[in-house]
Formats: C-alpha cells, structure tokens, sequence
C-alpha cells in the first residue's frame, strides 16, 4: 500500500517548528563517544532517540554495548510485498574542542543567519549526524501521521560510537543478524553536491587508524646535562613521520598503493565534467595548492586515493613558556583514508615496518588503538539508486550526482561484509558544515528538505519489487 | 681578619638539623617560574629568602621585577683589605609534571634511603636549586655564629627566573650595577664530577630557545572531506623537524657552526684522562649509543658541541580515542645549547630560514619566545679558581676536576658582560639528581659536605689579594 505523499510533503511543511524543536532537544545532549567522561550524555542521547521512536510508532529500546549504546526500533509497512529496509544514523558527536572558537555555545542550539546559507542550525551535531538523521526521523512521523502506516517496513539502527571508531558494532551486528538483516540499507551521514544539487554517494574511502609512541630515555632528561648524547624522541618521531609522504605527495610506505582499483575512464569522466573549482574548494578553508598526490585532480585526491594523516602529535612540554626537557617519549595519532583494492591489516602492518625500520638504537616504539575497515563502492544501476535519484530530482529539481566520499562510515562495509546488505547513502550536508570543527551548522533547509526528500524516497522505494524477493 | 675555620666546620656538624628543617622550609614552596599560576608562590619564596638572609645578618630585601622578584642581601667582612663577593643562586625551580611519575609529592620534602647514595633529600628543587644555594647561606650562618662576621664581604642575589629564561635579570643588572657589582661571583648551580670527587665548572654551554607555531588550514578540518588535498600542519612540522639533524647527527642549518671553537688539545687531553664511562652514563638513563655528532666523544657532546633540541611538540587530538581531524596549526618547543664562538642571534636567525625555506604552500611559520645567552669560558689559572680547588680537596680528600658544563647558567655571561666578573662555579649535584625531571632528590652528604665546602672557600678566598684591589 502506498500513501499519499503530498498529504505527507505537506505534513512536513506544516510541522517544520514541531520538529525543530525535537531536533534541537537531541542537539542539547553532549553525546561525545571518544570521552569517557560522556558516557551518561550518550545513554541519555540513546534514551532520547528510543522515546522519539517509540513516539513515531516504532517498537524501540536501547540496547546495551560494552561501549555506547545501540538503539533499535522496528515498524511493519501498511501493505505486503514491499521492501524491508535498514536505516542507520549515529547519535554520537565529536569533542567540541577548541572550544574557545565556537561562536555559539556547541550544546546550545540556535538559528542563526548565515550570509551564504540563510538560516542555519548552530550546534555540534547539527550536520554529523543528528540533524541528518533527524530528517529521515521526521519523514517516518509525517508519513504514519497522514497514512497511519509507513509504506515499507523500517528497522531503526542509531549507533553511539560513529565518532569513536565503532567498536561495537561488528559484534553487534554479528549478535544480532537475523533481527537487523533487511533487504537494504539507507544511511543518512552523506553530502549534497552543493546546495543545490542532491547526490548519492556510491565510492566511501576506508580508514584504518594507528598511534604510535616512541620512547627513548627511560625518564625525562634535563637538556643541559644530557643534550648532545642523548637520544630525543621528539626528534625521532618527527624524523619518521617528515618521511611519510614524498615529495609528491605520495605515501612511501612499502607497498602502500598494492591493489588500488583506480576508478574507470567513465566515472573519471563524469567527475571531470561537474562544474567543481579546486581553488574555490580549498579557497573556503585557506589554502590553494592541492597537497596531495600530484597528477590526481582535487576530486580524485578526495574520493579515489588514499592517504596518511597525522591526527595528533604531543610530546615533552607544552605548556607556557620554556622547559629545557629532553622526553622520554613521544607519540602520534594517524589515520589513514583506504580506497577500494586496499587491506586495512596490511596498510597497519606496513605502517609499523616503516616506524620499526627507522628506530634508531635506544628507541622502541609501541603501536595502539589500531583499527581498520576497507572502503566500498556501488553498482549504480540498480533500481534503488535509480528510484532514489528520481525522488532526489523531483524534490530538488535537479538531477542527483553520483558522488565519491572522501570520508568513512565503517557500517556500509559491515553491512555489506556482515548482513549481504547494499547502502544507499543519500545526505544533506554541505561543504561549509564544518563538521568535526568549532561552528558546526546544519542549513535549515537542508533540515526541512531532506525530510521531505526521504518521504519521496519512502514513496518511490515503496512502489519497487522487494530487492531480495 | 680571617675566622676559626675548624669551629665554622664544628658548628656546621653540630647544626645539621637545623639547617634540613630550614631547607625543608622552602622546598614546601612550589616556586615553578614558568606558570603564571605559581607567582604568588614565587613572591613567597622570596619572602622566605630575604627573612633568612635577615636571620644571618645580612642586610636583605625583595626586589620587584617585571617577573618574578629579585631577592638582594649584603653584609659587610671583619676586617678590611678583602674581596667583596657575589653568590648568585635561583629560588624558582622547573614545574614538576609529570606528577604521577613521583613516588613522594614534589613539594613534601622528605628523607628517603636510596641504595646508590644513602640518604637522599627528595623535593622538586632539592637539587637545582634550592639545595645547592641553601649550602653556601648555611656557611655564612655558621661562619657569622662562631666568629661574629664573614671573612669576605658578600653581597647574595637570589633569581626567581632562572627556569624560565632569566627574561628579568639583564636589566636588574643594568639598573642595580653600582649595588651588584663585587670582585667576582660565587654561584652554586652545577655538579660535581661524582659522589667522590669535586669540580669546579670552568665552560659553560650557552642556549637559546625558539618557538615556532606552523598553521596550514584556516581552520580545522574533518580528514576525511578534505584528506588528501589539505596541507596538513603536523606533516609541514615533522617534515622541518626531521630534517633538523643530519645522519651523523649534525645539525643541519646553515651556519650553524660557525665561529665555533673548539676546546685546545691540552683540555681535552685532561677529559679524556677522566674516569668516565660513557656506557654507564648513558645506561642510567636508559640509552646506550651517544646521538650526538659522530667522531666527537660523549664528553665533547656534552661540554663543547652545540646542540638542537625539540623540547616539546603539540598539534591536532591528543585525547583519548581517535579523532579524525586536519588541524589548523602545530607547534613545537626548541632550544639550542650554544659553545664559545657561537652568537645566540645568529643561531635563532638561522633557524627560522632553515624553517621559512621548507614550508610549503599555504603555510605561514610564526616565531615566539626567543631568547639567547652565549657560552663562556674561564682561565682556571687565576688564583681564586686555584684557591676553591685547594679548599675542596681538603674538604673531600680528591683533587677538584675542572669541567665543562653542557647546561646553560645565563647568570655567568651576563656577569661578565655586564658587570666585567668572573665567576666561580662550585656545585654539589650529582648526575643522578634527576633535575628537571620527577624524584628529583639532592643526597644530605651534597648538602652537609657542600656547606662544609663554602665555609673552607670562604676562608682560602679570604687570604687571597682582593682581585680588583
């Protein structure tokens, strides 16, 4: 049974404030995974999206981890012979931090007038993801308020640890597989093209993370008394990680590039024709010349190679003013963005045999945190790409773009490698959202047109043979 | 009018107690210089010093700086036709991180039994330099007990910067010559050769520091919308650093050793002929091949070749977890140790080139908190430097080595440059005192024998021709 989605669009329209205002509840949470200090804010976070499922018509709870929660929720479709379809969002955010360069308080959301945007949402979160799931959220309430059923069957899956590596969810996935299995997924944690322009992303770059503490000296020495003779590892550090990249930007970790699939003459082709300006893009964030691989276009560095980032590095003293230490260690967080054809546990190894390879005598280096999921790309031509690129140009009145991602989200590959699942990623944010940094923002109308982009995705998807039947 | 040196040294024995309860006075305070958050524990260790001084007999007063206060205190000899002396010493001691490495708190002074040096005193400042300076003003105490004056005229000039980069002293000096300006100086701020065998310090490395704060991006960056064609900050920083030191250690700006003398042959015949055993050196600490320039001895590191070194670096996560981000700025914590011949300007000058010809596109380097002293070097044949080392040897029963320093003490070139003295450096630190790092401790044989060692000094100092007379 389909519905009627006008009737739903204009639901939307209606209870846009209604639904800000449950946005801006969910945004007031600090649900930040990767601090300890946080793990209530994240409970309550999940508590939160449980009772606003349960609220739509879902049969939810919040499922316990050995991290943060999951939460879960499940609604049967109106009608028989539709699809089953898996939606995940996170409700987990970044550290603010700095924090004395937010305009706006980070947990105190607000709108705000935005000279190229209009009216945005300032909050961290407000994009990545909890304004991006929200307005797959809205689309569900809208469309059970106006049709009293949804026109798919729908199983909710918010995780708490997206920004912290997800190390719960594989086992999570793993213990729970017959419950979670649907004939789909949808993700909401992606970008538009531009404002404009909706997209689909198709290409998600992998990521797998490494730190590394190198010690030298079994205690902090005084640089007078020891200075010369002793080995600083500051000074090593700094010395295998100035050899990571060459100078074309290439990574030189052996055999880092083993595998890569580059993608076709096609895509190629259909990313060299979008009307995209390099300088532009690094223009917004105060740069000019591309740092990466040099003979690869901006899109094909942020979407098609893979690279190596220091995250973090600290050593010694860092406090005000001087002290004439030398440390007895020093250590780095990277992470390294993966493309399809790359093994996360082979870039880790090698990565450790290019630390271990450059210790000089005395030093030793210890490996933590390491981590790692491959990256993923779709067929595009299968008919819930096409349906959802259909409902994406009507509402937005232009055709949707088949994009890369440059980012990670580590759940397309569990779904694909754990429960035989395909991903359509289909997102809101833009660009100048400043995810991950101080004055996050989430466009208001992205917040109300992508609810009513899901409603017609819903419709479209809805009216297509069930994939798996 | 000479005194009755044996009674001085009875009386030194007798009160030994006393003298620890005094020391353990301003070991409480924790007068850490360079953290702002410690000035009022500075102003009251100042306090502290001058109401001792006033307790000995000298005429002493706290002297306001634009930093820390000077602590100033002058009495007169006995007799006449004697030097007129400065003993320099530094109230301020280094900030005492990492606390949880402490076995005791850093500013609870405690005797502790220690297998290598019997009892030990154990407080941040035990050593360097509270202990030390504590063991000259307890000679005077004694000498003025037992024979009612001292045998030199002493003018006593506490620092409280001296482990922030003494930014105050040079224009105390200036502004206070008439007062401050004696025949020479004392300063009891170095070590001796070992636990047996005293040293008067006759070279001193000279230092400079430098900050330098890389900023790519104009803001931070999520790494995996913009991984790739972002320049990253840290990769800029490791990048400059790596490439500070050659592979036979040498330290790769240019000029860098320009001008640089070496110590003549007959110096370094008398080093070498030291029992000194490099391996020993470096393996209490941990390390077992010397890092510095290769074909020079580990003494040469140490006493008369310059150095680079990275005392601390920051940039990007450094929580726990992981955090995916491109920063928009590192940064990093240098100093250089300087030897004669080397101008501190031209070192600092030269290293911001070596960093300015190395950024690449997009990065701006920006240079704090420079600062620069040089080295210096004294004649050890005058007679006060033959006198101290006859006093020692009568004291310890072993010759006095007289050795280079690889620390810095700014105090000693600005004597000479602004004030036109030499200056007698006698110290009692061991190598094991661990300064500048946690458990510092300061062995009760340094202190009782160092007061000893004063009490002789003064008396040969006393029989001498006043220098400038």
């Amino acid at each position: 049974m389909a519905g009627n989605l006008e009737a739903v669009l204009d639901a939307l329209d209606e209870g846009r404030e209604a639904a800000l205002a449950r946005l801006f509840e969910i945004l007031k949470i600090p649900s930040i995974s990767t601090d300890p200090a946080h793990n209530r804010d994240c409970a309550q976070a999940a508590q939160w999206c449980a009772r606003t499922l349960n609220g739509i018509g879902f049969d939810a709870s919040v499922r316990p981890t050995k991290g943060q929660p999951m939460v879960v929720g499940h609604i049967q479709a109106g009608g028989a012979d539709v699809s089953h379809v898996l939606f995940y969002g996170h409700y987990d955010v970044q550290p603010p931090d700095p924090l004395d360069e937010w305009q706006t308080p980070p947990f105190d959301p607000c709108l705000k007038e935005d000279e190229a945007n209009g009216q945005v949402i300032a909050a961290r979160g407000a994009s990545d993801d909890k304004g991006q799931f929200m307005t797959f959220l809205e689309a569900c309430r809208a469309w059970r308020d106006v049709n009293g059923c949804l026109p798919l069957s729908v199983t909710v899956l918010l995780e708490g640890e997206e920004e912290s590596g997800s190390p719960s969810l594989a086992p999570f996935l793993e213990a729970n597989r017959q419950e979670l299995k649907c004939d789909f997924a949808l993700v909401c944690d992606t970008g538009q093209w531009d404002a404009a322009t909706p997209a689909i992303t198709s290409m998600l770059r992998g990521m797998c993370s490494a730190e590394v503490v190198i010690t030298g000296p079994s205690r902090d020495l005084h640089s007078g008394m020891y200075g010369g003779p002793a080995q600083n590892p500051i000074r090593v550090l700094a010395g295998i990680l100035g050899a990571l990249h060459g100078e074309n930007g290439e990574v030189r970790i052996p055999g880092f590039y083993d595998g890569v699939r580059g993608p076709g003459k096609e895509q190629l082709d259909q990313w060299n024709a979008l009307a995209f300006d390099p300088s532009d893009f690094l223009g917004q964030v105060g740069l000019s010349k591309p740092a990466g691989e040099a003979g690869h276009s901006v899109l094909e560095q942020l979407w098609s190679r893979p690279t190596a980032e220091i995250n973090g590095i600290i050593g010694g003293y860092t406090g005000p003013g001087t002290k004439t230490v030398i440390p007895s260690r020093a250590s780095a967080k990277l992470t390294f963005r993966l493309v399809p054809g790359q093994d996360p546990e082979k870039i880790i190894a090698g990565f450790r045999t290019f630390v271990e390879k450059r210790l000089p005598p005395d030093c030793t280096a210890e490996f933590l945190g390491e981590r790692g999921s491959p990256a993923v790309g779709f067929d595009v031509s299968a008919p819930m790409f096409k349906a959802a690129a259909q409902a994406l140009e009507e509402e937005w009145g232009k055709g949707a773009v088949f994009m890369g991602c440059g980012g990670s989200i580590p759940i397309v590959e569990s779904f694909q490698s754990q429960l035989g699942m395909d991903t359509l990623l289909v997102g809101f944010a833009l660009d100048d959202d400043r995810i991950h940094s101080p004055n996050e923002k989430y466009n208001l109308t992205s917040f109300n047109k992508g609810a009513r982009s899901w409603a017609r995705i819903l419709d479209k998807l809805a009216a297509l043979q069930p994939v798996n039947s």
